[in-house]
């Protein structure tokens, strides 16, 4: 028999991972109150699974796996932090879906929550998985170790806050021309996406160094690779919005440049942004170069952000 | 000189509380991101600060304050919690204020934050509040011990959360008949009161026990006081709604009655009501009988949440 191909293991691994962040959501999202909560209503229950479960690739919990699998950290440890994180998308993606936001009907091939349910149920379901995200960073399961715990909260209160994910949220907005006309360039283009897109996907690579009680260099090393790889994310996610067909994608395409909004492309064109792209695997590669052999998956996890079809 | 009278000196402390808490706040959102954060939006604060500052009684922060000083815990580690309480407290303001939920245009005399922004702004101003309440916890200035910081971070998230105040939210908009009708008696009023206001008024109280490392019988007393002001708290604001104007209220009154919706006042009537009020009052001080004259403080705060006409 043939050796298995490299990619067939990454996949493998990857819908691995997707299906025990999804089998841990499930079991922790339910009607089942925990200490210190009076009831949780059933309405508001079913609405965050449907916002959470049967979603997607789950790209960021599977970083923390990977990157604390570098350390050895126990796997329900990294399940219960690539959760919290997973809480917080599946939270922004509810939110962003609305009317005063993106407006989209669907997501994943599905009604998105506000559709499904309706907007005040949205509000109330993004507010939950977000205070859920803490919950579950703050139980000693994520480790016993409450300073690593709240080394995590803080962490990633603020790749989602007004110092990240929300802020990028917020000058998405602006980029629109919402609140005015705006001019944005390569720089406001990269800090833009850093925090709407990156913040996020750069938590997933730390988390794993801070389970994993890395020393400064291999904190260091991961967070440049989170670094790369979000740019490679958003530059991946431009060429897909101007190639892809939205039903691959899952969601509408050629929005962007309907928007007239600033993206790498408009800046960079198709050429220089598959150029950057590469560069960009480069660097996230020879970032894990302290890694050794064990990189080795972290390396595929950033080629298959950089040539995704979805 | 006469002495000072006790409800002056009350009103004193509440006071220096609020304008401490408006200090603290005003001093953390400023536009200087902090380690791990990449830029703050300074349309993203400016929101932030309008669903903040300038704010009401501040009563949830005086609760921490107060539970907290009979620990002689330090003013700031009190301050920093109650803080990161405010915030979400102002966060779900902002939120219920929106158009899906209450729709309301003016709060505390101003106009609301999606009123004086936009929807999409107000969107992301409660989800940034929400979030940064959790980052205030995190950090050492809280308390320097990381168990005690990720005690109130659990203790906030359950609090406000699905099994707390987002979910009292849920049963609320239920309770309109939004989702069909429904018959609510004393049971189901208390329950969604209990979450939807009182969580957060229950955890003002824990906090200052977690904070000072309460003995668990401390504890117990100041979650019985917190639970019997939390009742008592929405008591008093179905009076209000019932017998108050709007202009010392600061808000619409009269709204439950309009919409029909089952309330303390529709169940008890008005002088069973107050009966009861005067029952939680008595309640909450003998829960602090443990802790003797240091609990006068709290003792007063009780009796002016239940004599409040704003």
């Amino acid at each position: 028999m043939p050796a298995t191909r490299p990619d067939q293991a990454f996949s493998a691994r990857l819908d691995e991972a997707a299906a025990a962040t999804e089998r841990l959501l499930d079991r922790l999202l339910t009607t089942q109150p925990e200490d210190g909560e009076i009831a949780r209503p059933a309405r508001l229950v079913e609405a965050m699974r449907h916002g959470s479960l049967n979603g997607g690739k789950r790209l960021r919990p599977f970083l923390v796996l990977e990157s604390a699998a570098l350390f050895d950290v126990p796997h329900q440890q990294a399940l219960m932090a690539g959760a919290a994180l997973e809480c917080i998308h599946c939270y922004s993606l509810v939110h962003d879906d609305m009317p005063p936001m993106d407006n989209d009907d669907m997501r994943r091939g599905r009604p998105t929550v506000h559709k499904a349910y309706d907007d005040a149920t949205a509000i109330l379901v993004g507010d939950s998985l977000l205070t859920f995200a803490f919950d579950i960073l703050s139980r000693p399961e994520t480790h016993p170790d409450p300073a690593l715990r709240i080394a995590l909260v803080s962490a990633l209160a603020r790749a989602s806050g007004v110092g990240g994910m929300a802020g990028g949220q917020m000058l998405d907005l602006a980029a629109e021309g919402r609140f005015g006309k705006v001019r944005h360039g390569e720089k406001e283009v990269l800090q833009l996406q850093a925090m709407k897109t990156g913040a996020l996907l750069h938590f997933g690579c730390i988390a794993g160094a801070i389970l994993g009680k890395a020393s400064p260099a291999q904190h260091e090393a991961l967070s440049r690779y989170g670094k790369a790889l979000g740019t490679a994310f958003q530059i991946a996610d431009d060429l897909l919005d101007l190639e892809g067909d939205a039903a691959t994608v899952g969601k509408a395409v050629g929005k962007d440049a309907a928007a007239g909004k600033a993206t790498f492309i408009s800046i960079l064109g198709p050429d220089g942004a598959r150029a950057r792209l590469r560069e960009l695997v480069a660097d996230a590669d020879s970032a894990l170069s302290v890694f050794g052999e064990r990189g080795q998956m972290l390396r595929q996890t950033a080629r298959f952000v950089a040539e995704r079809r979805s």
